[in-house]
């Protein structure tokens, strides 16, 4: 049992979206794909990653660090104990290896997208849904039927105004979401405060609506921002600063009584452990989003999940970014509270499998070997095109 | 006055070198030329860029998304208000739009490589060496004449025992360094401690041996060699546990009273405050080695400064990783406590201009324009070979 090749490839995600720190028309997306001798089907068995949205291709890592120690490691030393399947986390520690520690970004999200494709040859060689497979292994064998999801938009664009928004909040609701996530931070507070009415206005009064202001906030701000919040049913607000500001975050958390989200820019086990420590976070109202493509993988987001059990964090509060298809096996087998989406954005990435409708705001899961990506007709042509 | 074009090519440093953590035999830089249609003495003036070692070539990142942002800006963009010279602080702005929040690695060493190059050009373009051009805009025009540097090494290699690590100490001492450094954590405490009492053999007792555990140690280990090191005289105890755990550095900064030494493996002004934060590091016993070439460049470290003098740190108590001609520019210029060096390893990125020798443990500055990457032929090479 042995990998015979590794592809890899930068894939534009070219979008007019804007948040309130960067615009997307340039971004980028690594696909990978792990070749394997092992056959199902009539066909050689091959594990797909990709990454979420966000922090840009990594090529470079890629293929001058990552692809090669694969390549030339011992083929065993990537197998479980009783060689019948690949182990991510031994491929993990291949990845890792000559690696220093601390500089958790960029790095974080080469090896994330080989985690991804790690994790979905282990499902596929088991013949199981990689939901399944976590359940299994990390939660006694029971999975979620359907996972919560929400839809994340409301970003700026040129001209867009509160009109355009309201509509843009109604398509969500007729697509069955119920719980909503706008940005903030790219206008004025009070201009933001109308589009945040405008936006209830659509959806009612009973905390469907999130704000995100994607880390850009001073300390002044984020208090100011957190205080006004306070008068609407905000379900949550995202990131008010650096997301490495912990003292800030901390700062908001005693002054506001809205519930707080962040954790998509913390990028490994240390930093989410710094979070936790010095952030002043609730557990019994806060949402952690730590982001398993961007941050080492499954392999760190299960060490993630340990540690945020140890001080007193249930699953049930971690909303993972990404808004596809490993987020989503990852809320339902592991128990997470449920995933993001950005419909019909960061396509053909984002989204999951063709055809399962979102009902109530809750999304069921498909059945298929590994992470399902074959059940993604535009996503999978990315994936055969390549060598 | 204008960018004509901008260089980029990764070089292998391969070494047998082994510290705690990694292996060298795989390393590799990134060099930069910034190539502009000023003239100074019948040539085009070119900015010359390259990083420390540890973190690995930045070839996708450079190519992918920070040289095409600069050669994309209007060109003015990149220019002083006066448009007499280039604007390290705006060629900075330029190179980091489109970048979320957060993840600070490879990214950040990217921007640091280029941001050298930047700050080369400048002091080319105003005839001044690096220091010169520090000292005047951020130090009233004083720098120091002759800088303190010490020689770090003590490597592990496979074979090499107790002699041969005297002898290596002895070769520094010859060369005229008084302070050394050596690596513990890679062998069990008591080799450790018998590799320490054979250098103190060599050095004598006042203090001038200073040892590094790259961030291996958990905190139980940590607390272990913090105490044991407390019996010898020992100038400072570096990177005891992961650099971002700031926790268990504080249990060892309040349970040892041997100074403590940190931040070649923090990337930003936002970790560099974390540290000082949630550290507890004694601004009057410790020292700070936070690498401007593996951290956004000089413009960041110049806010980095700026925090920490706010915070009650003298510059005194700064020696920046890196053991190369830009970290020595900053010492001088700024007015840090000194700089490290690795005698004969890293070549030919590591150390000063030729032929400029250490004498009783420090090093003379040499009088040419920019960091005078032209003084050291060996170097000069590898830019001379790009296209």
């Amino acid at each position: 049992m042995k990998i015979t090749t590794i592809h890899e490839k930068t894939i534009p995600i070219k979008s007019a979206l804007r948040n309130a720190v960067i615009d997307f028309s340039e971004m980028t997306i690594s696909v990978v794909a792990v070749v394997t001798d092992v056959v199902r089907g009539g066909e050689r068995v091959t594990g797909y990653g990709f990454h979420s949205n966000g922090r840009y291709a990594q090529g470079g890592i890629l293929t001058e660090r990552l692809i090669p120690r694969l390549m030339k490691a011992p083929q065993d030393s990537l197998l479980t104990d009783d060689r019948q399947n690949f182990d991510p986390f031994k491929a993990w520690r291949v990845m890792m290896s000559n690696e220093k520690p601390g500089g958790h970004g960029e790095r974080s999200v080469a090896v994330g997208t080989l985690d991804m494709a790690f994790w979905d040859l282990a499902a596929k060689i088991e013949e199981k849904p990689l939901y399944q497979l976590l359940a299994e292994r990390y939660r006694d064998g029971q999975w979620d039927e359907d996972v919560y999801v929400y839809a994340a938009g409301g970003y700026y664009h040129p001209g867009k105004g509160v009109a355009a928004l309201q509509d843009e909040i109604r398509g969500y609701l007729d697509l069955g979401y119920d719980t909503v996530k706008i940005k903030i931070g790219g206008a004025s507070l009070s201009e933001d405060l109308k589009r945040i009415e405008a936006v209830l206005e659509v959806l009612g009064k009973d905390n469907r609506l999130a704000v995100d202001a994607n880390g850009r906030f001073d300390l002044e701000t984020a208090l100011r921002y957190g205080e006004a919040l306070g008068s609407y049913p905000i379900k949550w607000y995202e990131e008010p600063g650096d997301p490495l500001d912990y003292a800030l975050l901390a700062r908001v958390s005693e002054a506001t009584k809205v519930p707080l989200a962040t954790g998509e820019n913390l990028f490994s086990l240390q930093d989410s452990l710094n979070l936790i420590r010095y952030g002043q976070l609730d557990p019994e109202r806060d949402y952690l989003q730590i982001d398993p493509t961007l941050s080492y993988g499954i392999v760190e987001y299960l060490k993630i999940l340990r540690m945020l059990e140890e001080h007193g964090w249930s699953r049930r509060r971690l909303i993972p970014h990404g808004g596809h298809q490993l987020a989503l096996h990852l809320a339902a087998g592991l128990g997470l509270y449920g995933n993001e989406l950005y419909p019909g954005v960061f396509q053909p990435f984002g989204g999951f499998a063709d055809g399962v409708p979102v009902e109530s705001g809750r999304v069921r899961l498909p059945y298929a070997p590994g992470i399902g990506i074959e059940l993604k007709a535009e996503l999978m042509k990315i994936f055969q095109s390549l060598p």
